[in-house]
């Protein structure tokens, strides 16, 4: 019997299907691509998807589907994993990937290099929730960034990172950049005695993110951002076995689309589980309450998916951004717990007593809710 | 004045916001990420997005927006230019690309290398419809998936494409699929007098992309199918530079998101301008009336987009698939015009005649469509 995993879809029906109708044309979609009656037995226990199991609410029009594919149809390649799940039923409605059995596949997954118990020994924070903050605007030059660096470690920001819309523009060219922010945040950390990192946007055409990554690493930098949804997915995987290894935080720019409707994946799947499987030590995603419009149970549920002590791999941090205050981060930490990353970016440089006052209101904030 | 370039936007708007606030918010999320309060004159007319116009429906939620952004924001970096159409406000409802003002900005972006016009003089067809097929299933051995390719060439398929779930997995490694289909076609061809093309799937991790293309060149392949945005969707234009040449076919796995839900991209837009400028020469998407739910409009709209003579690049060939039958394939090409590719699966392999007999009518079906 070839070795299975098991994909759990939430999926809807229109009123010309029945639930049994679109789960098969699921498992048939996602695998062989033909219709049930072309196939031989041969094929059909090789590289078929089978349905497991249906589970159908009694009043909405909600079925969980669970399906099992074989192993080898995507064998080591994790872009044909991604291709598996949802492919081309990416393109009909009503179909949501909400879980992976990862436990029959894990070894082929790389997971966080770091992950929490990691990046709080880089950073010598024990307990307390972490601060992150972002340079910006696009448009500044690499001396205005690193002026904010300068400000934002010494107020004691932990981690601060380039905005996820500044790449390599003639501003602020990339080595440039990185190499006068690096040194920009180390004397901010001489000047207060802290220890922030600087984590540069490394976000570029994919075949050159490995060459881009080094460049990041020889300038200084002490982890990366990336888009993974703008580089291919796998680009992620990919870099979680470069050497030297930084830790790497994802950002869900142009990966919305994914979790908007009911089509694609869920919250706490792509930006939980998914993720971290393919190498996420942070998880940016909009907080609830902020600019966007994820629920508090979507953000609740990342959460435990990156932290859940059961699945195969380091635990991730958390890191919800968008529309958090100062005021309003105790209220945050009492919800989601001390293992979060608290990205601010807007209320401190809104802050009327300048970002290293706001930054330096943040950090207390943060000792204190230990 | 900085250059700049015009994105529009269909924008539906919720109960607690108006449009001209909406508006602001996407050109500020798309390029400087802060709040206009922070920041000053030079970045607002360094990088900053603008308002150009907004046209608003009297009867319905639909707003149509015009934003204008810097050139320098994306520079000649693809994906950073993704990043600029909607990066962060993937994750937004009600926030659509319908169109790019190419004219500004063509120069960067490399279009269809052969195109409508070079795709027929490479085959030597010069005003039918073109057909295509799919090898499957996922399973088969390299020797039981180029028995399929002789007989589809011998009975007149113009082009013979992988299937796109059909890799390198252990059943039909991909450089040994590659060299015996591609002999086996050539044997087709000389048997019938047929000049069929095979375009194996190089769809694989981005950084080993341009590997697998030159293994395609090396076994013999005349084209390539290419998952986009499963690779990063710059990558299909980093191709177009590769030397030799080969045609690209773009498939729509993994990219359904985008155009399911009132937020992403259109239809007309995605598989038909943005993946021409990114230089598909041929573009796969489901046709209406198939197993997907794409409207007749909305691949009327495809079509268009591919085809525009307006537009600054080489006219690229609409690929419908799916739902298509011999029997009405007449229907589709007095509806599409014949500047358009027919790719029928799972009806050749359904007909009790066999595929090649199959194959057979659905040329003729063609030739007597001129």
């Amino acid at each position: 019997m070839p070795k299975r995993f098991e994909v759990d879809y939430l999926v809807s029906c229109d009123e010309n299907e029945t639930i049994h109708e679109k789960a098969l044309a699921i498992a048939l979609e996602q695998s062989v691509e033909l219709p049930s009656s072309v196939i031989n037995d041969a094929i059909r226990f090789r590289s078929t998807g089978h349905i497991e199991k249906i589970e159908s609410s009694q009043h909405t029009n909600h079925h969980w589907v669970t399906i099992s594919y074989p192993v080898d149809n995507f064998g080591h390649d994790l872009t044909q994993f991604l291709n598996t799940l949802i492919g081309n039923s990416s393109l009909k409605p009503g179909i949501q990937v909400i879980n992976v059995d990862w436990q029959s596949i894990f070894n082929r997954f790389p997971g966080p290099s770091f992950g929490v118990d990691g990046i709080r020994a880089n950073l010598g924070i024990k307990k307390r929730p972490l601060a992150c903050t972002a340079i910006k605007p696009l448009g500044f030059n690499s001396h205005e960034l690193a002026d904010l660096c300068y400000h934002f470690a010494k107020g004691g920001i932990d981690i601060i990172k380039d905005d996820h819309g500044i790449a390599d523009q003639k501003w602020a060219p990339f080595s440039e950049r990185v190499k006068i922010c690096t040194e920009a945040i180390r004397k901010g950390n001489q000047d207060s005695g802290n220890q922030a990192h600087y984590y540069p946007n490394i976000t570029t055409r994919p075949d050159r993110l490995i060459e881009r990554y080094h460049q990041a690493v020889e300038a200084g930098a002490d982890g990366v951002l990336l888009c993974p949804h703008l580089t291919g997915l796998e680009m992620m995987a990919v870099l979680t076995s470069e050497s030297p290894k930084l830790p790497i935080m994802a950002h869900p720019a142009f990966s919305g689309t994914f979790v908007v409707s009911q089509t694609g994946f869920s919250h706490s799947f792509m930006f939980g589980s998914l993720w971290r499987a393919f190498g996420a030590d942070f998880v940016i995603y909009p907080n609830n309450g902020g600019r966007f419009s994820f629920t508090l149970d979507e953000c609740i549920g990342i959460n435990q998916a990156l932290l859940d002590p059961q699945t195969p791999f380091a635990r991730a941090f958390p890191t919800p951004g968008g529309g958090m205050q100062c005021d309003n981060v105790n209220q945050w930490i009492d919800c989601y717990g001390n293992d979060i990353v608290i990205l601010m970016g807007g209320s401190l440089y809104r802050s009327p007593h300048g970002i290293e006052c706001a930054s330096q209101k943040l950090r207390e904030t943060l000792e204190s809710a230990l």
